[in-house]
Formats: C-alpha cells, structure tokens, sequence
C-alpha cells in the first residue's frame, strides 16, 4: 500500500502562518507521527508551483493506492490541477485543514472538488487522517 | 460519549431511491453495524421536516459530545438548521453520502457548512464513520 | 387505477385568499365534480408543511398511477420536494391554477419542474383534471 | 369552433430530429388523429421563420376561439412573438413536447409564458391534445 | 382586542443562544412583563416548523386586530410564509430583535416583508413592544 | 430630401393592439399627415420579419438621407439590425412612441441604441416628427 | 432630552407628492402634533441636499439622544450618509413612511441600515413616533 | 408659455470639456439663439449640486409647461432626482448631448427616463430644441 | 463530394461594411477564388432573415458532406439556429472572419458553437478555406 | 507650483471618527506639518456636499499643478466627480488614508480611478504626502 | 520558415487520459507526422507551468513566423499568459483539440482569445495542422 | 534597512512591450538609478511564475523592511500570492506602473490588495520610488 500526501502553496509555513487559522504544530512533526502509526509507505510533497503540482499528481497518479491532497489557495483558482486529477486513475481526496467554508467567500467555491472522490475539512491537521482512513476503507472495500 | 446521527428528507429511502448515487445498502444495516463496532451511545434521527430536524438539533444539542448531520436538499435551502447548529453548544460534522459538487450546481453551495465544525463527503456511507473518528479524536484532544 | 392529488401551503385557503389569482370556488366542491367524472380512486392530501408533503410522496409515490402537485410556495424553494419526486416511481405532474408566469419574478423558476414528467399551468381549476388527462393518457400508452 | 395550431422551427422534423427528445411519430400522422377525434377546424402552420410566426398569429389571432403555440426555440427567445400574442384577442396556450425544464439552462426560461394564457409541456405529442382540451373547456365556461 | 405574536425558528432558544446578538433576557419573562403592561388578550405562539407557522397564520389571521411576527430565518427562505401573510386579512407586523442589516449578507433580504404592513428591526425585545404599540395606533386610526 | 420610416414586428396593429400603450390612432392616418407637412419623399416599410427589416436597411442605408427606424420587440433582442445600421452611411434615428423605460425591465436595454445617431422615445406618434425634423437639422448643419 | 428628526429629498413636499404613498396630511401639522405629545426638544431639518444633511448629522451627532432620519431617496444610495451616521455617537433610527418593500426593487436595499441602531417602516407618518418611543425607551435601559 | 431648461453636472463646462462628446461651442450662445427664436419665457438654471437640482424642479415642477433636463452624471445615479420629477406635475423631458449608449457601460442605464415623459439623446445641442418642439406639441395636444 | 457554404446577416455587405473589421475584398471574388481552387461542388446561400438559413441547413443538412457557416449577429442570438444544426446530420462548421473574442462582450459567447463540430475564427476570409479542409480531412478520416 | 487637496464627506472629522481605521491625529495638524515641508502654495478645500466638490475641481482644475483628492464615500458612488475630473487639465491623485480593500466590499470599486493620473491609498496620512511626491516628480519630467 | 508548438497542463498525458475527448493517438506520434509533412522547422515544448509556457512564448515570439499554442486549463484561467501574448510579436494561433463549448460552462471562456490572432477547436489533433495552414498563409499574404 | 523589489509575469519585457502602456524605459536602468538614490540594500527579483514569487515572498517575507510588489497579471488571478502576504511579516506594497483601472474590467479588481498594506498605481516607474517612500515612512513611524 502505497499512499501520496500532496500539499499546495503556502502549506510550507503550518505553524509559521496565521496561527488562528492552521495551530500551531508544524506540518514536518504531524507526518513523522502519520509515519509511525502506518505501516506503509507515506510519500509527502510540498510545492508553492501549480505546475510542480500537476507534475507530482501525474508521477503518483497511477500506481499509488490514493493520493491525499491540500491543494491550498489553487483549490479555489486552478482548473489545470482540476483537470490532472481528472487525467489519472489513482483516487484524489481534497482535503483543508480549516473548515473553508468558515472564512472569506472566494473560499466558499472548490474547483477541484468536483474532480475528487471526496471531501475532509475543517478538523485541523487531523483531516489528513481522516483521509488516509477513508482511501484504507477504499481498498479494502474493493478488495474484499 | 454519546453521538447523535440525525439525516434528513428522502434519506429514509436509502437503498430504495436514484442508486446509482446513493448505492444499495439499507441506512438500518449500516447502523447496525456502526452500533456494532462502538461501545457508546449512537442516538439516531431521521426525519423529513425541517422544525423536526431543528427541534432534534436543540434536544440533542447541550450534552451530546458530538452530531453527524446529513441533512440531504435542507443543506443547500435552510438558513434555519444553520442557526440551530449555531445555537447550540455540541460540534456538528456535515456529511454527504455522495460527493455533492459532482452533481447539480445547487448542491455546490451549503448554507449550514459555515454553521459545522468540519465537512467530510463523497466517501459513500463511510462518511457517517469518518465523521465519528472526526468527533473521537476531537472530544480525546479536548480532554488531554 | 388511483391517482392522488397533493396541494401545497396555502391552497386550503382557495376561495378565500387572493381571489383575483385563484378564483372563487372552494376546492372542495371541486374535488367532488372530479371524483363524479372520474370512476377510480382519486386520494386528496393538503398540508402546509413541506416535510409532511414529503411523506405523503413516499406514501403515493411507488403503487399509484400518478400524482398530480400544486406545490404552491414550495414550488420555487424546495429542493427537498424535488428529491423526493426523483426518489419514487410513480410520474408526477406539476401543475398550477393561475400562470405563474405572470406574477412576481420569484414564481418563474421551479425548483421541481425537472423533477417532474410534465407541467401545466394557468388553466384554473381545470389545470388538475387536464393533468389526470395526461395520465390517463400515459397509462394507457403503457398499457398498450 | 375553430383551433389554430402554430409550430415554431425545426418542428417541421419532428421524426427525423433528435429522437430521444421528440419522439420518433411523424407531426402530420398525428395531426391527423387529431381531426378525426375532433369535429370543429383544426388550422395548421408551421415555420422556421419568427416574421411568418407573428404573421400567422395575426391573422388566426381576432376570430379562432384558441391558438395551441409551439414557438420551439424562439420560446425562449422571442419577445416579438411574445408581443404578437399580447396584441391579439384569441388566448393562446404554450406548449412543449419535451418537459423543457429537463433541458438545458437556457430552456427554463420562456419569454412568451407571461403572454399566454397557460402552459401545457412535457407530454409528448399528447402536449397537444391536452391545449385542445382547455380550449374547449375555457370556451364552455365562457359561454355557459 | 386581540394581538397574536409569532415566533419562528430558534426563537425558544432566546437568552441562551448567541447572546452577542439576542442579548441573555428569556423570552419568557419579556412576555409576561408586556401582559402586565397591556389588558387585552396577548396570543403566543412559537415553532421551529414552516409549515407550524403558516398554520397559526391561518388561525389568527382573519379576527385577531393584529400578529406580530418574528419569522426567524424563514425570513429569508420562506415564500410560503410570505404567501400565508397575502392570504389572511389581519395585518401582520415584521419585527426582529438584532439589526438584520449588521449581519450577513443572506440576512439583508427579506421574503415577508412585502406581505407585511410594516417591518420594525435592531430595538432587542423592545421591537416587539414597539409593533403592539403600532398595531394599536393603526386600531385607533380605522375606528375613528 | 427623402427620409424612410421602418417600422418593426406589431406596428401594424397600432391602434388596434394594446391601446394603453400605444395609443388609438392608425398609423396610417398619421404617416398621411406627416406627408401633407413634408414637401420631400417619405418612404415607409413595416414587416413584422427581422431579415426583411435587415433587407430594408441596406435598401435605403446609401442614398436616404435619414433612417426613422422603430424596430419594435427587435429593439431588445436584435445584434442583426444593431450591425445592418452600423453597415450603412445613412444616419439613423431610434423611435419609440412609448417611453420604454416605463415598461418591463427588458424594454430598459436596446441592442441598437449604440449602432443609431439618436434616441427620441415616449412622445407617441409624435416621436416620427421629432425624428424627422433632427433629421432635416442635421441635413441642414452638414450642409452649411 | 433631545431628539432630532432629519428627512431627507422630497420629503418637504408631503401632503403633495404621490399621495397614494405618502398620505395627505403635511409634515407640518404632525409635527406640532407631535411637539404637544413631547416635552422635551425635537429639533427638524429638512434638505435636498446630501451634503446639506451630512452637515446636519454632525452637528446634531454628538450631544442628543437620538436622531429620527428618514433619508429619502439617498437610503438607497448614500454611503456618505451611512458613513456619516458612523462617524457620531448618536444613535441614528431609519424610518420610512411607506413599506419601502413593496415598491421597487431598488428600495428594497438600504446603504444606511447597517450604520443605524433600528429601521422602522410602513406606518405612515406614525413610523416617527415609534421611532421616538424606541429612542425613549433606549435611553431610559441606559440610565436604569 | 414657460419652459425651463435645468442642466446638471459639469454641464457649465460645455465648450470646454471633452470636445470629442460634447462639440465646441458654448451653452450660452445656443441658449441666446433658442430665446431668439421662441417668443416665450425660457427658465435656465445649471447646477452641479443634486440637492440643487432637486430644488430647482421644486420650484418650477408646478407652474411652468415643460422642463427640459438634462442631468448630466446624476441621469445614472439619482434615484432623488427620480423621486423629484415624479413628485412635481410638469412633465419633464430628459435630454443628452451625446448618445449615451455610445460611451461606457453605466450611462447605458437611467434613474431618470422611468420618471420622464419621454427621452432625447444624440444630437448634440440640437436635443433641447427637440425637447421644447416636443412640449409645445404636447401642449397644443392638451389644449385642443 | 459537395461542401455549403451559408453565410448570415449584413455578410452579403463584405467589401462594403466596417472594412476595418471584414476587409476590403468582396465575397463574390473569394467564392470563385475557393471554385477554382476545388473541383467539388461548393454550394452558397446568403440570407439576413434567420428563418431562410434554418430552411438552407435543413436542405442541406441531411446529403453534403459539410456546412461552412458563418451565422454574423445571429451566431449570438440564436437558438433556433443551434436548434437546427442538432436537427440535422451534416457536420457543420463555425467560421468568423475577425476574432470576435477582440469585439465587444456580446460577441465573445456563441449560441451555436456547442452544436457545431469545430469553430475557425480570426482569419480574414481564408477562415472559409480552412473550414473546408477540415472538412476534407473529416470526410478522408471517415473513409479510411 | 500649486497644489490643491480636496477632502469630501466626513474627513473634516478625522480624529474623531472611527479611530481604529483612520488614527487618532487631526487633519488640521498634519496639513500645518504638510505647509511647513513644503515651499509652495498648498491650497485646501474641504466638503460633505458632492456638488461644492465639484465646483471646486472646476475653480482650481485648470492652472494648479495637481490636485490631491480623497472624495471619501463620493470614491464609490459619483459619478459626477468622476466626470468632473475628466472635463479638467489639473492631473488629480486619488487618495485614500485606510487600504479601501481591507474594507466592505462597496469600497473595493471605485468609480474615480478611471479618471484619475494615479491612486495611492493605505498609508495613513502619509498618503497625502506621497501623492505631492508624486506630483512633484510628474511636473519635473514635464519641464525636463 | 519557424514555427513553434506550444502544449500547456496535462496535455502531455494525451492518449493515456480521457479518451473520449481527446482521443487515443499519442502527441509525439502526430508530430513527427506533421514534421514530415513540413519542411521547415516545427519547434515543440510542453509544460504544465504557467510560468514556463509564458517563458517559451517570450523565447519564441520574437523571431518565429507563427506560435500554435493550446494553453489547455490555463487558456481559461491565465491573464499573465494573454498578456505574454500581447507582449510578444509573432502571430499566436489558440488551438483546442475539442470542441471546448460542448464541455463545462467554464470552458466557454477564453482569457486568451482576445490576445490571439485566431482560434481553431474542435477537429482533433488535425487543429494543429489547420493552424500552420493558416499561419502560412498568413505569411504568403504578407509577402506578397 | 533592506528592501526587496519583486516583478512578476511579462515585466521582464519593460520597454519591449506594449510602450504606450508601460513606457519605453528598461528596468534594469531604473533599478540603477534607485540603487543610486539609495544607501541601503535593494534587492530584486523577478519571474514569470507564480510560484517562484511565493517561495521569493517566503524567503523575504520576515527579514526585509518592506516589499514592493508588482504582480502583473496574477494581481487579478492568484490567491495563492494573496495568501503568501499574508503569511509573512514584512510589509507588503502592491504597486502598478499603468493606471490599471484605466484598461479592461479585469484589471480592476485585485486579489491581493486587501493582503497588502497599501497600494500605488499609475505614475509609471515612480510609481516603485514612491513605495519605497513609503516604506521609509513607515519604518520611521515605529522607530519612533
């Protein structure tokens, strides 16, 4: 099992930026915990590129098991991200660490949601948990 | 720990109604399950008037440590569930059997996402177990 | 053959209310007329509560031969209506007595005409034996 | 008694185009069962020309007791055929084939609705029949 | 003389929920204070349900001289409401406790207020004795 | 000297249609006037056809010296004869014998308005003579 | 005490203009009315002027106990006005003699509202008096 | 006969401002030349202010026989203006120098026309002689 | 092999119209140009009424191998157009000569180009001969 | 050199008015500051009237060598200004002592920048000075 | 003779991602094809960058005869890639392999449309070649 | 003191592109002449990515005095700027060298002012001196 955790522009800075709105644990100490409590491999990367992103989604989109992703600010801007998970066959999740619903209205409208399986958001870093337990359950249903 | 799981209109046809979105599986069998694989309370609602859903929200709203609210077509028309789930002093985690922005237009937009704790959709009845993880891990950070 | 015939908020008032929309007929001598003319079960349902409309869909909607619905109000806010004529099996046909497309701006859009097998509109009382007319007719079609 | 029946453009392909919307019976086989049921005149025109449209609705607009008005696309279009209507005396019902309200955005607003005195759609070729039929109620009622 | 307030969704939860807006006295203790204060009959009526409300509209809308009534968030999705207010003869006055104009954009447009002979907004509870004391004026112009 | 008056689709009923509006007079008799007043030709064309208008315009856009075009309906809805004025030398000036600003909210937007000379509306039959005598004024300045 | 009444554009022609809105009794006569019910100081201003009114609520902004404005026309479209009742202590009640509501779409969204304590519309003339009554009443919890 | 002539905003500048739109000569010298040619009293007044404006149609909106206005700026944002000329009983003529609907976007749109008897715009200073040609018909009309 | 062209309103003005935006050429000498250069039958129809170009694509819509159509202004406004080429089973291609995209804003959206197989837009009239070599490369591509 | 600063509604009241967006020190101190800095002519108007603030760009339009302008609330709703700025040679600065973007979304738009040199806004008084600057640097190109 | 490709996001997965719109046939195979076809140079580049691609346009766009761009996502979204192009002197083709108006409403949108030349979309892969057809052309006209 | 200068998309091309928007002089020669002004650290950057721009933000974004940003085009576009402004601590100021309210309606909103601490638009490269004027200012303020 193999599973991508892809987090888009800015998510660099967990910890650093706007506390009130991520907390205050660097985003580097909750995977290492992620790590530990799964088995298999966690493959993490990070990028302030639309483009990078694109590349990475292609590079993990067919052979990873799921892939969970923060896409940040382009969640809201980027048909090009939209549509290189529309492109590949491995199950994307969308997922936010702030319930974006909560905050200003551009934040209100996901481009890539449509292009996802599903959607987490709101429970601070532990959306990404969340996630990996739903693409498990995933497998595990197709597998049976 | 008591949870309470309140869905809305035509959820009561699960299993019955448009398949192809909803899948096969009687909500009834999956809260037997669900009862099942936790120890505690899962108090469980479904009704297809939204004052009976509001007055649920209100009963179960003061001492409960959790609410998963699927509260199906009220979710994108009734600013009154959102001022009921602002009302009251229990987390309430919206979910979506099916992933919303795959459909039409209007289901894009939530009145009540702005009034919730956190979202999670698209991940079919397994939603409703994600959403009780959610509501676990946070009642375990809040009393750490 | 049953056909039943479901009216919206307000439409107990006909007679009473807005005379120069509805006309001055009580629904109620109406109904008799239709239940003269036409020799099979024709079920009446009023209510002014969108979750007991609701119910009494699901109660028609899987052995009768057709419904006939004045939503009233909730024609053009009820998302939740419209999901149940989708969820059951019997055709529903939305009608109206005064053309509502010569009142205010808000009454020219439905939220359950899609949902709907046909629409009739601004025939009176009239519009609802037209609308048995039509299933009949469809009926019939099928049954050839 | 005398019912004109107007057909907008591209309802002379009735047959021909797009089955699954329209069905795939000939306009002119079904014409013709509607003047063997009916013995009064039955005036039939069709043209793909809005000019022509207001032209005929001129000319059947101040001595037929009812004009049944299928004005296709410039339903949605037309104000000028909207104003035809408005500046004749014979009360003219639209109807539709198709349930439009199923279609695209664009057909689920109808510039000429506010002009007519009712709306008949979604019944197949049976939308017909069913104008025909408030005519001769409407003109009952008058004349009583 | 006979004044009937209604209060819509929510409205039992006054002086516990969101107090930075409704402010912490009951609802309770206001009533009992302004039946002190005035010696006719003052009807009181509360549901979280649209349809609940539009019923009580019904019953007191032709012999009470006046309803005071705080639709709650129907206020602004309810066109039943609306249309139960145009369908009665009693004049209904609309009251709410905050300046709705302060708060979210949703909350700026009202669908009852054009069935309302007149709209009192943002005096707290206060509002709801200014309304009786409109409604008596009003009583005290037509019988003069 | 010698001046067309177009006029589009329904201005052949004036004085029969929609006399609130339009007034009672035949334009017959009126053009019969203004000819009796103006020494040079009057040239006049009404179609209820927007091809035939168009048909018209490049008829008399070369050598007339003014266009007195009110172009009906087709005002708000036509790009065709806004860009069949913008492809002639002569000028052109938009009538409207009503003050369409007063009517329906789609009768506040003319497509042509951009491609003609002037505006001259809501002065009855009496906007044609307006026209005509801007047309003779500015003859009259280009030719100084 | 103090209080001071400020109406705004057109409101000097009461009693002239528009009688079906307004009424037919002058501003002046309710006034004095109004001086005789009141003991203490109801200074009135009237202007056409936008910038004239600013003027005024400065000057009346910082030591009375509250200012009745009905600002006319400029309600709909002054935000100098709504910031100029922002930038005073006095709060500042919005009254309408009409129920701005049911006339135009344009009146039915007020730039001051927001900047105002209350907004009370639709009673005729005596829509001032309450506002008085709801600035007594304001003072008197202030200095309980 | 008394006609009186009100010019809005930055009109004092004609001759001066923006050549390209407005021509190059000066208000004054066409004003001379209209007195020279009509024998009765024409009013002018410019003023720059609103509030002015609004005064102006005061003054001369109850005895005099037509007013031509031209409002500039204010045509697209006055809705007090509006409210002025609906409030007064001459009938009022709105006029442009340049066809508005040639320059940008928001002088497409008029507060004022629906107020107005009729509208002339687009043929330069020529539109007031127009606009008196039109009250003296208007006139002679009434008087027949 | 037989290939139509069918150009739309004012195009019969080419060479004489706006020859900023369509060039100085006319059409007559670019269709015998396009003649010489193809042996096949080419086919031209030029109308400005709509009605006359639905007529042509029916004609020609069910036994030639390509439509070439440039709809001018009714590319914009009509569905009655769009309707026809749906109704019919000849590929039909949308050409321009300008780049409508650099035009004003109601030229940028196209009514017909959903239902046309490919757009070619911006190329003076050789847009024309690049449509017809699509269509080559279709009819080669089908025939393979 | 002349330069003239032209504040509009409610700047006469900085200092006093909502301290928390534009600081705490009087205009009136800071233009003694300006004055001292600076060796030139530094004239300064102040207004809540839109009218006397168009005058005033007329008076000093022509022979200044800039105009600083913050017309306040005026910046999102006049269009006169905005006009008045166009019809004179005096190159105008807008400023804005807060970021209008930080604000409500009615402050995002404004209808002067168009017709403006240039726009400096957010930097607290400091905005002024820099727009002198700024004009400086301007008027030392033009004489280079 | 140079002419440039240039390929935006995701366009390096055709043939692996969703067949149904773009077709099974790999890029690289269709351009060593057209490379046959061409004797000049056809420069190729693809990226999933936004910034790359606006790096490749300013690379090319000086010295090349023609750029056939297909911008994919970004040719919705991307004003900075508009404004290379206009930035930049050579001729830029925009190119779609679908027919992008028969897909989501977001995708009948082009940001850079109005910075091209011209548009071809709809034929497949053989787009491109039309585009170099029309760039030659283009070339051979200038030359002349 | 440090102050970081970063460009974004197409201002590589100052004085290749569009002179009569942006000028003919070249930025590095600018940028010279600023070094020269000034005694402290002028740090540049520019690139065509919007990713790059960011990491440039994060890399500047907490040591620096102050930012002068000029984003191009994704000033209008990119969310993901906006939010890397806010993620920083340094102050950011937006600046344009175009009066940007002055070209298309796309370029007059900005994403990233309400990030920003001020912005300065439309006095051509002066516009860059002028925020590091600011800048200057600022640091002075607190310094004191």
């Amino acid at each position: 099992m193999k599973i991508a955790i892809i987090n888009g522009p800015n998510l660099n800075l967990i910890g650093v930026r706007e506390r009130n709105i991520y907390g205050q644990r660097s985003f580097d100490d909750y995977l290492a915990e992620l790590r530990t409590r799964y088995a298999f491999e966690l493959h993490y990367f990070q990028s302030n590129s639309e483009g990078a992103i694109i590349d990475e989604l292609h590079r993990t989109g067919f052979d990873y098991d799921g892939i969970v992703l923060n896409a940040g600010a382009y969640t809201h801007t980027s048909l090009a991200i939209a549509d290189a998970i529309r492109s590949i066959t491995t199950p994307v999740i969308e997922v936010h660490i702030s319930n974006v619903h909560k905050r200003e209205e551009i934040r209100h409208h996901s481009m890539i949601s449509p292009a996802c399986t599903g959607v987490i958001a709101g429970f601070g870093l532990d959306s990404y948990r969340l996630a990996i337990e739903a693409i498990i359950a995933m497998k595990h249903d197709n597998t049976k």
